[in-house]
């Protein structure tokens, strides 16, 4: 009988993304199924903080918002992201974070549908997007924006001519679900709906198309797939047709046309720059920009192919086990119906998590009973999955997460 | 006849806070006078950012929200920040940028005051304090919110009860104007006027009290007098005795008051966790959080001391000089009624500016004809300075900033 470790060896070796591994810094020994909550460090990133910290601020402190072109950063970073989710030149930036982002992108978009007060949305939403609607509606007052959640899988009949907006997040966080872009878009503007998508689980995993889908506006994250590092600052992709009739309400100077005429009157910038608001952190975006050059010469469809392959391994290897038979999948069960991860029930789902973090393999737990895998195909080879999958079944062999101590809940969980 | 270098030269000797200077990592021959743009690199910096790059991001990974407390980063970093600004523990957080900032505290300013609607601030706030307002009117509409510009000196006269939210910039960021927080903020109050200070070129500049002044809210920046890096996280203060009755529209998942609950409806922290929105950037937060470091020990009226005395040996070599003589004073000339900093108007205040900066002596403009000195004093010699103004004395005497090198514009000024 052939072993999983034997299988994934082959895997890997057949793997056309094999090469990647090996330009992160991951401990050793540690198989990391979380990079869909945080990703972790390249290599690149150790010169990325000298450049910056010594060379860039140290040396040429002041002067280098003209010489080390800072004030450009948020458009490399914007064009870098662009092309990895389909967009020409002139649509991103990277500001800010996806929330505040939303809220610059939902008052747009409530703007551009002024005679419609709804935004439409998921219950099982991230919950920032739904509170940062929240938040727009308690200034907008209930005659001007009203929340609908969708309590159900089937977004599509909600759709109607009184909704102004629909904001969707491509790959539901817990489970994986993933809404078809394109489809659900058309389906929104031929009911005149505005749609702001939610990349935060699809940028720097799936294969992305925003042009050729006549996406209106996106947010997405900046330390997941695309490993930024911790916090770092997120993006947003406007479509270009709506530059010249959108207007945001977080108009901080960085948005100004001129920000260093110190106008008294704010004019905005006509093109993609109208989404900045304060200065940036140049240091975390930096990291950033300097993270995503790993994604030059990759085609995104290999990345979403080894993330399948390593999610069905993965898949495969659970339903093997005859002691993992508790486990419960909660995603979707035709990968193409999910994201780069995988939901698995289970009630001990909290201690189970915190029992393979102490053996080195690190997994996501969500309230209330969710275990969650990540497969990043960047850095994850098929070995880990098998070393992963093999903890797990001795943890259920043993029961040993059932020790009290795994129990003991963390502030972030 | 003795030497302005001679001078400065006892003065270094009887400088109380001589000794920091080593504690920087700025390039050598360099005089800067721009730490209140963008305050220099500490030699911690290095080690800062290995903590936090390598061993917090890269071997600690996800697990660092809780292993190195990244959860709490901006109430760490807040706590440092009210020490330097005369506030009890509770009431300061890192978060955001300035403007971001901004547009939360007046979203709650407006609220506390509904029956009005008057923003009153200067015509020569920091531009992007006025945008911020601005914006946040475009979307109350003109029935529930109106700026109002007060184009003189003298705002007190500006204030009445139909004011709702007064909000000003303690230090002007050209001229270093300064405002008495205590008087203006009791003023306003005794009208029922809600205040919100911008602290930008204050914090880690000069001795405050926000607490016994009785001030309602404020901001300030990181990246100034506090040194944290390009851009890095800006700050919120908010009186206790605010906290129950406030609500602020950015309400991302991080003011929640159990964020990873991951519930459907937004129920704010009750502290000053309210003012959290999406994720911190963890790696700017770090570096500001070990900056502050330096103001361990240090009594802010020795700060604000050295700082005046700085501005004084400038001011009184220049008015020495025989050829510095169209320099014109732009700041008060009365130190307590300026910050840290003087300006002249000249003409050729940009190219100046810049022959200035091709001899290593760094000093900014501002539009239209304005040179700005900052003397930052953790930093700054006396000796500096007599060598910057012997710099500029002899650009006047070549007139060789005449040289048309010295024009060409640069995207940031």
């Amino acid at each position: 009988m052939i072993s999983p470790f034997q299988t994934a060896e082959t895997l890997d070796i057949n793997d056309p993304l094999k090469d990647l591994k090996s330009r992160f810094d991951l401990p050793s020994d540690t198989v990391y199924l979380d990079g869909n909550s945080l990703g972790p460090a390249l290599k690149s990133m150790k010169s990325a903080m000298a450049e910056v910290v010594q060379e860039q601020w140290g040396n040429g402190l002041i002067t280098s918002w003209n010489k080390h072109n800072w004030i450009d950063l948020p458009i490399t970073v914007g064009e870098k992201i662009a092309k990895l989710i389909g967009a020409a030149p002139g649509q991103v930036i990277c500001t800010d974070s996806v929330s505040i982002n939303l809220y610059k992108l939902l008052s747009c978009a409530l703007n551009l549908n002024a005679g419609r007060r709804i935004v439409l949305t998921e219950s099982t939403n991230f919950p920032t997007d739904i509170y940062i609607a929240d938040g727009i509606k308690s200034v907008l007052g209930n005659d001007n924006c009203q929340i609908v959640l969708c309590p159900d899988a089937n977004i599509l009949d909600a759709l109607s001519e009184d909704v102004a907006v629909l904001m969707l997040t491509q790959v539901d966080f817990r489970s994986g679900k993933l809404h078809d872009i394109a489809k659900v878009t058309a389906a929104a503007h031929s009911l005149g709906i505005i749609v702001i998508w939610d990349l935060a689980h699809s940028a720097g995993a799936l294969p992305l198309e925003l042009d050729a889908w006549n996406v209106d506006f996106a947010v997405g994250c900046g330390y997941k797939y695309l490993n930024g590092g911790p916090g770092a600052p997120a993006f947003i992709y406007a479509a270009k047709r709506h530059h010249r009739s959108i207007k945001q309400p977080l108009q901080g100077w960085m948005g100004h046309k001129a920000p260093f005429d110190f106008e008294i009157d704010y004019k905005a910038s006509q093109d993609i720059r109208q989404f900045l608001c304060g200065t940036p952190p140049i240091i975390s975006m930096h990291m950033l920009n300097t993270a995503l050059d790993i994604f030059e010469g990759i085609n995104m469809q290999q990345v979403r192919d080894k993330a399948i392959s390593l999610s069905l391994f993965f898949e495969s290897l659970i339903s093997e086990s005859k002691s993992c038979t508790s486990l419960e999948l909660a995603s979707p069960s035709e990968p193409s119906q999910r994201g780069n991860q995988l939901a698995y029930q289970h009630p001990d789902a909290y201690a189970i998590c915190q029992a393979l973090i102490a053996r080195n393999v690190i997994a996501d737990f969500r309230s209330p009973d969710i275990l969650r895998f990540g497969f990043s195909p960047l850095f994850l080879s098929f070995s880990d999955i098998a070393k992963a999958v093999m903890t797990l079944e001795s943890l259920f062999e043993t029961k040993s997460f059932l020790d009290p101590k795994y129990n003991q809940r963390h502030r972030v969980t």
